[in-house]
């Protein structure tokens, strides 16, 4: 244990070693209320949960859970190998035939997640010498494979097709991806679909779509916001997806043309060189996707709840944003704040996320509010009351947060 | 359907799209052999699999099935989160404090997969600015990681010490990682540790081992190769696991001090921005983490079997890599015989990896072989005939191979 990082830097020689920089590390963010730790959660936990992304309330759905049972039980607990060896079960087949139909595209591609398969896609159809236009606001996976491929990247402010159509009017590069989230993950809202892809159809560009948050959530019956904006199938448009928030489960799905999904299982370095995902795991996807389809009500149902916690939000006075699938955030502005009202809610009884930089801009950390389609009116009226505590104590928060940053 | 690639660019407006170039690259790769498709397995092949990396048999284990199944009962099938938010469940954290007993190490960190676990560790390891010296024959996962930390990176020919001390004692970075497969996935071979960690020390350099095949597999008891080696716990050394191959299941898992893991909580990409394993995973891992504790005789009988194939592959006069953990290679050379011998072992019943470029370099195809601690006498004997007469009829796949090129 040692504190002030000078001294530690000299103390022992213990401390000489090629990793003692972390110390120091640590304590500038502890310093800017920046350290973030890991809490367990309990399986019996009496919060509201309005953090997670089970946006559909189906990860212990009897259905699923069923489903889930009975592939390990039939498959055991591992796929055993890349799915180019034995890590396809006849499960990850189904499971993507399935998927594909629901998105209206004519193949589906699973990896081991959303994150494996954002890498995977975008660095198996850029590379040196392409463009990548990416928006301001994408998620970390998307940045993370724009890099990885080595591709000119250009970031163009958050839904701007102006600027869009602006990088690939200029660019010099025959090839290029513009890459957006459908719905975005933190800010909720919805990217100009239709929009983009003109641009892209103008200027003879890919459209990437990560669906993460759209997928089950958004168009009707959950087919997705590419679906909703009339562009599922297109040749120049590729979808990608996860498994892990509507669908219950843990994964990611690639969707377009079947020429696309061939060309990710000979070039797709994540899903080539990476575990196939858990029978269980498929299984209890394709359980939900299948739950999905038979009840078309149920995306609309997270949106009505998601909508009502904006109001419920704008109601009392924070300031929110509005959601266009299951996400709405309640901007307080510097990290204490927002770490305070976390706390503030959790003993309350709401669980929300709590998301500082470098996750979302300096100045903007906030509450994220999730909704979830089997929310009951008496769960929000319990929100409803603690929202309005929390607007009412807001400024001893501020207070609170500009005095730890004095001390 | 377009296979004259000249005449498909030319045929309809409809394949004039920015993605065309798929089909003209699949022609390319079907012309050199190279085309991979995903094929189902069944749950209840009779095939003998030595393809699979479920090394120590642990898959379908009664209790590692039933921790599972308890889990998706008790925490439903998905942990709907990212660890930092509702991914992190009791299961989570317990399986961390015993991976890190195992390992001898003070902490563990799960990841989602073991590929985003090599992403995150190097990623907040180190950046631009510092220098990476990587193995030649390193994995995917970590060449990607490697590439994606924008570190200056120096590749050493495969487990040459004197090279890799060369880089560090002629690096102008202040900061140096040293990465290497413990046991190298692909040939199944140990890298030289103590000699390698002598180096990093010498030159203020950290070590990190990826134990993916070595960890519940190689070392007393299955606590991997740097335990075997006498560098658990040093604060110079990183350990990278999966929990995919020996533990059965799927994840990842990095290892080392208290202040890495809390470092990599803080810094971690791959963690920060993806959902949390499955719960039913991280207790499958779990189980066959205890099942490997309690009977220390299990890593030692998958390295006595892996050591058998090996030495039934060179009394038939196939060349074969010396196995230090459950993995052999059988050199075949091009891909076409690779593949063709991969054909005659399916037909005669047993399953074998396949491995072509850009997997393993030019002309070094081969069947990848896996043990496992459960392969029966009886099925070894199987595998004997099989080999025998692959060997015996070697001549005709190459003459095969041969011909096909010239089609
Ligand atoms: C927009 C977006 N893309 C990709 C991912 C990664 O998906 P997964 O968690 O399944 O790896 C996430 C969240 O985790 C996300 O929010
Ligand atoms: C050496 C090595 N590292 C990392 C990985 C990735 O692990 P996982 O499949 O759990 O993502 C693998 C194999 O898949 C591997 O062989």
């Amino acid at each position: 244990m040692c504190l002030p990082v000078a001294s530690c830097l000299v103390s022992t020689t213990d401390d000489h070693h090629p990793l003692s920089w972390l110390s120091e590390r640590a304590e500038q963010r502890r310093a800017a209320g920046l350290r973030r730790s890991l809490v367990p959660r309990a399986a019996d936990s009496p919060l509201i949960d309005l953090a997670g992304n089970d946006y559909l309330g189906l990860t212990r759905h009897p259905e699923v859970v069923a489903a889930a049972v009975a592939a390990v039980r039939e498959w055991g607990a591992g796929s055993t190998g890349s799915r180019l060896v034995t890590g396809t079960t006849e499960l990850h087949a189904e499971l993507e035939a399935e998927l594909a139909v629901h998105a209206g595209t004519e193949s589906a591609l699973v990896f081991s997640s959303g994150y494996l398969g954002n890498l995977g896609v975008i660095t198996a159809l850029a590379g040196r010498g392409d463009l990548i236009v990416s928006d301001s606001l994408n998620h970390a996976s998307l940045i993370d494979a724009a890099r990885l491929s080595r591709a000119r990247i250009a970031v163009t402010p958050h839904s701007d097709v102006e600027a869009v159509a602006g990088e690939l009017a200029n660019r010099t590069e025959e090839r290029a991806l513009v890459v957006v989230e459908s719905l975005f993950s933190v800010d909720g809202d919805t990217a100009p679909l239709r929009e983009l892809h003109a641009a892209c159809r103008a200027h003879g560009a890919v459209l990437v779509v990560d669906e993460a948050h759209g997928f089950g959530v958004a168009g009707p019956g959950g087919r997705g916001a590419v679906f909703d904006a009339g562009l599922a199938g297109e040749p120049d448009v590729v979808v990608a997806a996860t498994l892990s928030k509507a669908l219950a489960s843990q994964g990611g799905a690639v969707l377009g043309s079947a020429e696309l999904t061939a060309h990710l299982v000979d070039a797709a370095r994540s899903m080539i060189f990476d575990t196939g995902v858990a029978p269980a795991s498929a299984a209890a996807a394709l359980a939900a996707l299948r739950l999905v389809r038979r009840d078309p009500g149920l995306p609309e149902l997270v949106r009505k709840r998601s909508w009502e916690l904006y109001e419920l939000a704008l109601e009392v006075g924070l300031r929110a944003t509005p959601p266009s699938g299951a996400v709405t955030s309640i901007i307080l502005g510097d990290p204490e704040a927002a770490v305070a009202a976390a706390a503030f809610c959790l003993e309350r009884g709401l669980r929300v996320g709590c998301f500082r930089p470098p996750s979302v801009p300096d100045g903007l950390s906030r509450l994220r509010v999730t909704a979830r389609a089997d929310l009951s009116d008496f769960e929000t009226d319990h929100i409803r009351a603690v929202l309005r505590e929390l607007a009412a104590s807001r400024d001893s928060f501020e207070h609170r947060s500009r005095h730890r940053r004095l001390v």
